[in-house]
């Protein structure tokens, strides 16, 4: 017991570094002047050192065998502990300090160049430094997947998603793929017969949108005693789990963007805010990861709050908020407005018919490219082909293909399937909700999103990193991640 | 060289985790959720801890010794640095951890007690509290005597004056309490024949009273692109020199305190900013003390913006500002209302003729306390008869007598002088700036505060921690800290 009390208190202090450097990003992204960065780079890389420092530390490692040793007198959820705490551990040691420095540097660099670069469609300009900072993801990699026991892009994965591996993903993915483009076909021609959706007329004042959204966060359940509501120009959700905080953008000229994305950074606040209390400070009390995270926040934003119910109940505080009148503010048009199917070449813009789509093509392309199968020269004539199979669309330009994400151009390689998985998860834990309390739906439709949260509090949030997503899935509505109930969400909805 | 390097590079981690500390301070006053304390107060606390860590480190005492011993191959500047290394190395490990443990445990309690003592003016409700953070403070006073190799009270005092002594204050101190109870009753034999002035009548809207804020805090020269104004419920400057953070709280029936406030905040703010750009990580970068400090803030907010010059600059905008008109929104009458008069018994709310007394009797009182002479039991009473003395009041409790300030009550033994010393330093500072730029107070009268702060950012800012506060304004000033120039300027605004 001595070993596994020795790294709670370690990793009690790791955890409120963390969470400090955390805080900070987020006055980054929501408070601070332009003036400031250069001091906050500073605060932040001595808090990495620090932290890199605590875990790398030998007598850690020691703990870790000794604890690892005698985890037969632990009790199950200190188990899950310590292996939380060495999947930490093998993250933070697989690498030298050396190509972390040089990845960080790479990284920095890439992403300046891509943000000219982006604006003008201009890849190759971008292609030499993005060339630099794929050959260091590719080595570390190539570090990770030996102690790690997994393949190179499995390693990577295992960042956004704990354990995920690539020959999962395939199956549902192509199981997803095979699906989809039948499917939105038949959607699109459905839709071209029915009412086209009336755009309400703005402007919309933002002081009346963040009175609203503030209004529809509390409904939904965001305790403002332990959270914020801000802006940034990048919406995100940050903060530590008591103190959530969560940033949107207003466009006066579109009301329905920021309000949804408000929606869906509450269900990522809810789930943090619900992990277990007991075990705030440490590893297996954190979220389950990436697709978990995501699912909740598409659980949110997609499944309740693009509903029916929820959309009935919205439309006269919405009329209200902004004095709307007339055929465009009813609740039948604002659910066309809401559930409006259009491919295009934007992830961040797509509907989630078609979002999947973007998500498949950049997987499969990043796991091509890390497995040296694709050039990053050919990447962007392959992203066009994948667009025009997947979507039947082609990009007019890179800055609209290849070059809209910053992801790989930050060093993100791995994250990109979690948010599909996220939205293949919130459909199966919206049904299991609903399958074990029915009345969510009308409650929805009142307002009252008590039954909902209260189920995936304790289904969900409540059991942190404790279970691997598929265990927490199979708990939770008796399958593992599985496509079906995502595409009869969207059967359902768009065809029904 | 090569020891004064790594001490460099140490420090800089230092200040590196210290700026992240002030940050989360500035955020848990202006931003943070009641909610989030708790975590909060690990993510201080764990900061706390690696500083010490890093300060305490044996190796960095080698480090000092090798520096110190090979002090003479360092320039002036690497010099000055080293001795302030030294001095935040005696501060830090002079106390064993336990106490130091053990004096932020008494403090957070007996701040708690006296928040509800305070109130109901029950001063025998946090005595036990108080006694028991006393006896703590003074055995860190006796603790860190030993090796600064000075009294007790001066080692407090070290703190927040950097070289500063009781001896040394007990002579300006002295000149000040023989020259003010005179002087303050022949203002008021002045005033009560002029004219009173008239309150402007509000509400004041809080918006228009930050656009006014904003507005001037521009036109004294604070850079938004390096800082912030946001509320809180003490106003305070925090931030770091690159990304200042100054605080304010609006009152809708007065603007003038608010508006004062922020003026003074941004005196501060100015400081910050002005220190030593190629100093900005290292000891010698920072600010010489709080006597310094509040030099800067009171000499914007009393000596410029008080000034006959200002207010007649300001009247005009306060007028726009809140659509005023008559005779209460005359410069006059501004003048007349932001140079009132009026003996008080609570210190946040004097003017600058009475202010000293309260900072005067605070002094004299927690010197004898910390020497031993004078019994905590006893402190209401003497605290009632130095007011009788030094103003000629006596409160009627002991909520607006000896609980009013929370400093006593917190720990901070030592910082009260550090507010006059800086109201006579800002005199000092104020009367070399117009005598070296004439145009000065012409200048401010257009709005115009450049030529100020220019001189303020030459003598002054840009110094940093290079002088002693004596040798920062004999070198300004042409003398070390001398009551002699504030006396003269209360003659001339009050009996002028």
């Amino acid at each position: 017991m001595h070993a596994y009390q020795a790294l709670e208190a370690r990793f009690r202090r790791l955890n409120a570094l963390r969470e400090a450097a955390g805080m900070l990003n987020w006055d980054m992204s929501a408070m601070m002047p332009a003036g400031g960065a250069e001091a906050r780079s500073e605060q932040l890389a001595a808090l990495q050192v620090i932290c890199h420092e605590l875990v790398s530390d030998p007598a850690l490692a020691e703990l870790l065998d000794r604890a690892e040793a005698n985890a037969k007198r632990l009790d199950p959820w200190q188990r899950a502990n310590v292996r939380e705490m060495r999947r930490d551990w093998l993250h933070t040691t697989a690498l030298p300090a050396d190509l972390v420095e040089a990845l960080s540097r790479a990284r920095n660099r890439c992403e300046m160049i891509w943000r000219q670069a982006r604006p003008k469609g201009d890849f190759a300009a971008v292609l030499p430094s993005m060339q630099a900072l794929l050959d260091l993801v590719r080595e570390s990699a190539a570090a990770k997947s030996e102690p790690m026991g997994c393949a190179p892009y499995d390693a990577l994965l295992d960042e956004y998603e704990p354990g995920g591996t690539a020959a999962r993903i395939d199956v549902v993915f192509d199981q997803l793929a095979a699906f989809l483009p039948d499917f939105l076909g038949r959607v699109l021609e459905r839709q071209a017969t029915a009412p086209q959706p009336l755009a309400p007329q703005g402007p919309f004042p933002i002081a009346a949108q963040e009175a609203l959204a503030r209004r529809l966060m509390a409904v939904v359940g965001f305790d403002f005693d332990h959270g914020r509501l801000d802006t940034s120009l990048h919406p995100f959700c940050g903060g530590v789990p008591d103190d959530v905080r969560i940033t949107t953008r207003y466009d006066v000229d579109d009301f329905a963007k920021s309000l949804m994305g408000v929606l869906h950074e509450t269900g990522h606040a809810l789930y943090e805010r619900g992990l277990p209390a007991a075990w705030r400070t440490q590893p297996v009390g954190a979220a389950r990861g990436m697709a978990a995270h995501e699912s909740q926040s598409l659980l949110m934003e997609m499944q309740a709050c693009r509903s029916p119910e929820f959309v009935e109940y919205l439309a006269p505080l919405a009329r209200a908020a902004f004095g709307g009148d007339g055929a465009a503010w009813t609740a039948d048009n604002l659910k066309r407005m809401y559930n409006r199917v259009s491919p295009g070449f934007i992830r961040v813009d797509a509907d989630e018919v078609t979002y999947p789509a973007h998500v498949i093509l950049r997987y499969r392309l990043e796991k091509q490219i890390i497995a040296g199968d694709l050039a990053l020269a050919d990447l962007p004539g392959a992203w066009n082909e994948g667009m025009r199979t997947l979507l039947g669309i082609k990009p007019p330009d890179d800055g609209q293909g290849c070059l809209q994400d910053i992801h790989w151009y930050d060093g993100a390689w791995g994250y990109f399937p979690t948010y599909t998985l996220g939205a293949i998860a919130a459909a199966q834990l919206f049904a299991a909700a609903k399958a074990a309390v029915p009345e969510i739906p009308a409650a929805i439709g009142r307002g009252d999103f008590a039954p909902l949260v209260g189920w995936l509090r304790q289904n969900v949030h409540a059991w942190g990193s404790f279970h691997s997503t598929d265990d927490l899935l199979q708990q939770a509505n008796g399958r593992p991640l599985d496509p079906q109930a995502f595409e009869a969400h969207l059967t359902a909805r768009y065809l029904g």
